[in-house]
């Protein structure tokens, strides 16, 4: 699955991925409107209404981009109605040819962290038949708990060509607390980093590895130390944007092939209607306003690229 | 709900739960058969498989235990179905008036993790009605991403009087190759533990806090220290029973007041009758053999907790 990633960056010449991360306070009015007087003010009605909305933003965006990633939490919070719109979604997402990278950050002992590794990412069994479930591409995984809560996650990326992105440096305020602690003269996240880059040895497609990393879009120096840390992972980059990433600050993000990162956008991208800049569009036309913040991204980390060549 | 557990604790002498994580090769055939009859061997024929597993099992033990600890993932693998099955689960343990802590595991930037929290623990608006969605007791968190990930479910636990688990050690093998890392002359874990402390403090029921931590069954000696670094944290004791904790290592769990841990038997209750000592069930009685597992479990712990006196 990483060289197809690689091959529709190559493509689109768009080393990004969109997150499809509905908050509620995003959807316009209008959606709301229409998905509650056929459902009612329920937990059915906001789902239908994350999924018009995911739906016509997918529909706006899909030919400028290889990948999308939607943050799970965001449907889950809405319980089994959210999760049923969590799986259109990439089903759709799908049909669309789109990498769905599922932002679901699992991970838990070697048991446990294999029945997620079969839903997310792998199939289940299901008497003599043999099931998928939620079917994403890649999948977001926490480190905290060690190898043998990663292991299975490698073993279903062997065996159904899928990839993994492991938490290292995140992106959030307090990511340091632990992640920033010195062990032997170096911070835990470069440990991390050692092992994904371990781990992810034996998982090559290519040029690169199944096994990625998550360092966050805000901690630019530190994203330039790992990026040397994990030469063969790709990066999954989020902050960008509304959380204060900039293309000019991502160029080390990336080797100098021009590949091995991603950087995503969640709000920036499905909220752009909500900016100034973008606001000729109004709320009724925010598909068009997310392809315009789609497009503007594009060239502004394309054009960081260059610079730095 | 510190507290309502604390009760309940007292009132069962049962400082227990029982781990809800139905993995398939643990269901009979029998109950297998009856649902793949009605549903195909599907997602959704698995899901009422299960649903089926867990009732009997929860009306065969809940007089004897305050709580149960559902692990999502086992659910989660079989997509909507399995979560539909958690959902179903959760409700009928609190019918019959269970605690139920949802083996969860999240975490994740402080926006994201608020719509967990919201939907493990607390509410969520929809239009001009409030919701719940899974509406656990507790919940398990994973501190990875530090402090502004894990506040949003302190928000949530002293709006809804919640609480939360949050991962400190382990049960598994692994566990260590982050966990005990040592800095600033401390392993990793006790650094946890330490937050875990302070993030309590502000959030007491009675003499307990609604933030206690994972501490795994099969590290008894770092049990031991964690349990003096948070004194006022209840302890989720996983890895009791087939993952090799005996009752006799758990004492140092405990505080003096014979509170302060939880203990978790998952595979050594709900698949008891696959036992040597309970095969006189046989697989059409599994419950029976839960139920005979289960007062044992609490014969040992109670027994080691006298000893220890």
């Amino acid at each position: 699955m990483i060289q197809k990633l690689v091959d529709k960056i190559k493509k689109t010449h768009a080393p990004i991925c969109v997150g499809l991360d509905p908050m509620p306070e995003y959807i316009p009015q209008h959606l709301l409107k229409q998905a509650f007087s056929e459902y009612g003010e329920t937990l059915a009605g906001m789902a239908e209404a994350i999924w018009q909305y995911n739906k016509a933003i997918i529909d706006a965006v899909y030919d400028l981009i290889p990948s999308v990633k939607p943050q799970i939490a965001m449907y889950e919070q809405f319980g089994v109605e959210g999760i049923k719109t969590f799986q259109k979604t990439i089903d759709y997402c799908h049909e669309k040819d789109l990498i769905v990278i599922g932002d679901v950050k699992r991970g838990d002992i070697g048991s446990t962290s294999a029945a997620y590794a079969a839903g997310h990412l792998g199939k289940v069994k299901v008497g003599s038949q043999i099931c998928t479930a939620f079917d994403e591409d890649f999948a977001t995984v926490n480190p905290y708990l060690g190898t043998d809560g990663v292991q299975p996650f490698l073993d279903v990326c062997k065996q159904e060509k899928k990839g993994i992105f492991v938490l290292v440096k995140t992106s959030n305020p307090s990511s340091g607390e632990f992640q920033d602690r010195i062990i032997d003269g170096r911070p835990l996240y470069e440990w991390v980093g050692e092992k994904v880059a371990q781990w992810g040895e034996a998982y090559m497609e290519g040029a690169y590895s199944c096994v990625g990393a998550v360092v966050g879009a805000t901690y630019p120096e530190m994203g330039k130390i790992l990026r040397k840390i994990m030469p063969k992972s790709f990066l999954l980059v989020p902050g960008y944007g509304a959380q204060g990433g900039k293309g000019s600050d991502l160029a080390h993000f990336f080797n100098s092939d021009g590949l091995g990162a991603i950087v995503n956008s969640s709000r920036g991208i499905i909220a752009a209607y909500r900016q100034e800049v973008y606001q000729k569009y109004g709320s009724e036309r925010f598909a068009e306003a997310a392809r315009a913040a789609t497009e503007a991204m594009i060239q502004d980390i394309d054009g960081a690229l260059r610079a730095a060549k």
